[in-house]
């Protein structure tokens, strides 16, 4: 009754077709235990506290689908608090047991979610492999040889392997990313601050995010509004002020010559350029950028002073524990120990200068598409050259948090090899709802399907709908037009076409009105011609001051346009109207001020 | 012809009245040569090249007041560049000979202001009193006794001794507002980044800003206009994006119990509470708040890792150089040398947990109004006890920048020893120009003069307007008023006023409209007794997406009510009121509403 991959359209549809959250969890049981990965948790929730949890739901919330997450089996990375379960960040010597859920978690269960465990990780999220945690390494769901990515490693292959419809992980340097793209995934990478991390441990507190894996880019942003929100003990929680993108003529920047880098991996080299091809047909406009600033920032965030949060974040225990780290997470946190904090502000310095190069970048692109990592890599060869080849997976995402981008990974289709390759979609700080509709049309026409399951279909219940840009669109008749004396007042707002009202409107010159200005009426049951109009789109603090200026007798109404539709635009006041030339006839002011200056 | 105190107003009225920029700088040679504190400046400008300076500025621009600072003189504290003349930061074995103006000084030069001299500064704008300098300690205007307050020593004093119209400073812990108190001047502290730091020497990078020492609000403003406005150069410059504060009903928050510390100045003390009662009789809400959140982050600027950032501004040439430092400056800046990076980032995140403490004060307070510093030293004991007493000084202004604020500091009067007092206007980034026109009323209403002049009458043409809170106003008529249907879509507005139209307006009840809705149409010459509407007040954006929520035949047009004003609000196409019925005689939407109730 469920598919393989418990995306939430198809996990609510079956409740409403009479599945009951206590059979999904049977379902997750039986998967979980038939699953060959032993990697993937390092504390399942036990059965039987599973199935006590799903009656919980069903007597607190009868109703199927009456919650945000009604029944929706998540698992969650072991750095982040789950109350009643173990918090080990890959460190057994470290472990404890929080006796409260962190922000998100609560948030989530608050909604319904039902959570199936805690996942492995890179320890202390030390990583972007998958493969530096003393409880084994989680494999790609393709193929058992290669790595799953890191370090939210156990969380993504919770999703992809069908045990869970989504999974937290955190993200500082791609955690939240990489390994969805290792795993045919959609990784949602909010705005630094837009989810709490209250509860969860920190790897560089100024710039750690918990992230979203899930099926589908709908399912992650539906999960996400559920988690978000500001939360006042978090001190780098934010609160939201969501930022729009075009919603027509969108302007998507592309690696170009020698930034284009991808070790030599042909595959992932030729998914990227067919995702780039599939963002022109879906109506974008490509342009080249230099990666060259976003590269450097992101170079810092190991090389630079931010390694020293790590640092921070667990320097009392390093000093007494420094043999229970992986040896590897412990040279690089060691590596702080000798950094100034004079080093320490020379790097944000350096920071704010790539940042001032990056926004120049800005200009000519509104979004970034990039590979969400260049390469991929076995286990084997990993682990014989952990530091140097994780570096590289990390090529196209170290940047994103310290310029305070949002990003959302999705799948990009799969090479010959049979592995799958991801692209991800980057913007400036609180687009995450703008970029949702560019990525989920990415996803659906990459066509590879969710997870393990590389035929699936996308559900149709779960697409993005394209965004709203925050513009107003107000049809102008007169003194606005273009050419006239006040279209100056538009400045800042954009053209959208020209065209006319429907037929029964009519057209008069108002008297004494500096510059001269028509009022146009709307009179039903009058067949005229209909009256030019220019529909104009106006950020909407321009469009509201661009209507507390319009002077009486006029005002801002709703015009029916030719087509039907209705709009913004100019009405007049009856009584100024009385005893005024009409104009109808010429169809529109423009021709009346042309034959005036005719005469 | 020149008053003692070069205050734009009355420069521009001199101009006016037949002096020219060369008159004015023979002015400013004189009064120069009879100064009688030989400390004020580091690198005067000579004479003929003043003279030549004026007589291009007439050359360049021969119209009077044709340029916004027409034959301005000022000053520059000496670690800002100004072409020709060397920067020494007060160190002369650091200084050098800059070939290109900092940005500020390029702007203020090309509207017209003439540089005067470049001045005395606590060497690398390390102090708050004026006495770390081995060129000498400017000295307090009215007792050369006491300090001149600091680092921007000098400027404070060229400004209140009527050596100049105005003077830059530069500000990290309260630079450029506690030599403004100790001189009865205006010390206008933008929000950082407003005004770039291209070419001005660090302290601390993350927080400097340049300032303006001013004789009036309405001056510092102006000048601040001039210098602001984002400068890629400089990676710490911000793009301006005003923040308002209330109109009416302001809140402010003053010192309470405890947190009141004056270190036994009960002189000062008495300015405060007079301040206080100043700000009341404005008609300011008054209220107490808890200053700990606010001292605590002061703290860190100095006790904390920030001073890692004086040290990495100076880093190689202290190397090389350590005798050359004045030696107080040079403890406290030897003092970032055992800090770690990861003490950089403790501190930055005990800064972020203090910044969440303090907007849980911010929802008390609209603006704080605090001393500006909370006692004076004289010369003598300042270097007796260089680093306690200075920290002292620095107790209501330190936070300032790390927690991102905008300040005005103003006069508050003179006490009883004779020695003005000087009270700060604070608020969060961006209300620069939003806490203008409180600072401007609380200097006037404090009747202590300019600068050394006690008795100047503070022109009238400085004044600054009430500001604009950005909100518009519209007067709604029906579904919208106060308990109606839709009165929700004026959430986040406020109720101004309950008022009338006036007696030209018919009110018609609209047909199939759901709410039900009435329309307001005026004719000309009708004689009733107007409508009942009530006059709300939207944020600009917000009113944006009022209008265009609303269906036709209705619009926003503008109304004419009972007192002849003019607001916007809403108007109906007239063809809607055909065989409608008129309610006119009902006075207003609300009484029909009642009578279709009760019937």
């Amino acid at each position: 009754m469920l598919p393989t991959i418990l995306d939430l359209s198809s996990l609510r549809a079956a409740y409403q077709s009479g599945l009951t959250p206590l059979d999904a969890i049977e379902e997750v049981i039986a998967r979980r235990a038939a699953s060959k990965d032993p990697a993937i948790f390092i504390t399942p929730v036990p059965d039987e506290e599973l199935r006590a949890a799903a009656k919980a739901l069903m007597a607190r919330a009868p109703e199927v689908n009456s919650l945000p997450l009604w029944g929706v089996p998540f698992a969650v990375k072991d750095n982040i608090d789950a109350a009643g379960l173990p918090t080990t960040a890959a460190c057994p010597a470290y472990a404890y047991r929080p006796e409260a859920d962190s922000t998100v978690v609560a948030r989530l269960k608050a909604a319904g979610a039902l959570i199936i465990g805690k996942t492995n990780l890179d320890q202390f999220a030390t990583g972007l492999n998958g493969t530096r945690s003393p409880y084994g390494a989680p494999r790609s769901v393709f193929d058992a040889a290669y790595i799953s990515g890191g370090s939210s490693s156990g969380s993504a292959v919770t999703v992809a392997s069908g045990l869970a419809a989504f999974a937290l992980g955190t993200d500082t340097a791609g955690s939240g990313r990489v390994p969805a793209a290792f795993n045919n995934l959609v990784g949602i990478k909010p705005t630094p601050g837009l989810l709490p991390n209250t509860g969860a441990i920190p790897a560089c507190k100024s710039v750690d995010c918990i992230t979203i894996f899930a099926a589908t880019v709908g399912d992650g942003v539906a999960i996400r509004k559920v988690a978000e929100g500001f939360d006042a003990a978090d001190a780098f929680s934010r609160h939201a002020k969501p930022a729009n993108l075009p919603v027509s003529g969108l302007r998507i920047g592309v690696l170009a010559g020698a930034e284009r880098e991808f070790f030599g991996d042909k595959e992932v080299e030729a998914l990227y350029d067919q995702a780039i091809e599939r963002a022109r047909a879906l109506g974008a406009t490509i342009v080249p950028f230099d990666y060259a600033p976003f590269r450097e920032a992101a170079a810092l965030l190991y090389d630079g002073p931010w390694v020293a949060e790590r640092l921070a974040a667990v320097e009392t225990f390093l000093a007494t524990n420094a043999a229970d780290f992986d040896p590897t997470v412990r040279g690089i946190i060691e590596g702080a120990k000798g950094k100034t904090a004079v080093e320490a502000f020379n790097g944000r310095y350096r920071l704010e200068e790539l940042r001032r190069k990056t926004e120049a970048e800005w200009e000519k692109a509104d979004v970034l598409l990039l590979p969400t990592a260049p390469t991929t890599y076995t286990v084997a060869n990993m682990q014989a050259n952990p530091v140097v080849l994780n570096g590289r997976l990390g090529r196209y995402t170290n940047f994103v948090n310290l310029l305070d981008c949002a990003a959302i990974a999705v799948p990009a289709g799969f090479g010959n090899d049979g592995l799958p390759g991801g692209v991800t979609v980057i913007a400036p700080a609180f687009t995450d709802d703008a970029l949702a509709p560019l990525a989920d049309a990415l996803h659906r026409a990459a066509g590879s399907g969710m997870g393990i399951d590389r035929q699936a279909a996308i559900p149709e219940a779960s697409r993005v709908a394209p965004g709203d840009d925050g513009f107003i669109e107000i049809a102008v008749v007169g003194a606005h037009l273009t050419g006239m004396p006040l279209n100056h007042e538009l400045a800042g707002g954009r053209l959208v076409k020209t065209c006319r009202t429907s037929g029964d409107y009519r057209l008069f010159v108002l008297p004494n009105t500096t510059p001269p200005k028509p009022g146009l009426l709307r009179e039903p049951g009058h067949k005229g011609q209909g009256l030019e109009v220019e529909v104009w789109a106006l950020p909407a603090d321009a469009f509201g001051r661009f209507v507390q200026k319009i002077p009486a007798p006029l005002g801002i109404g709703k015009l029916v346009l030719e087509d039907g539709s209705s709009v913004s635009g100019f009405v007049c006041e009856a009584h100024a109207v009385k005893g005024a030339e009409e104009i109808t006839a010429l169809g529109g002011w423009r021709n009346y001020i042309r034959a005036k200056l005719a005469s």
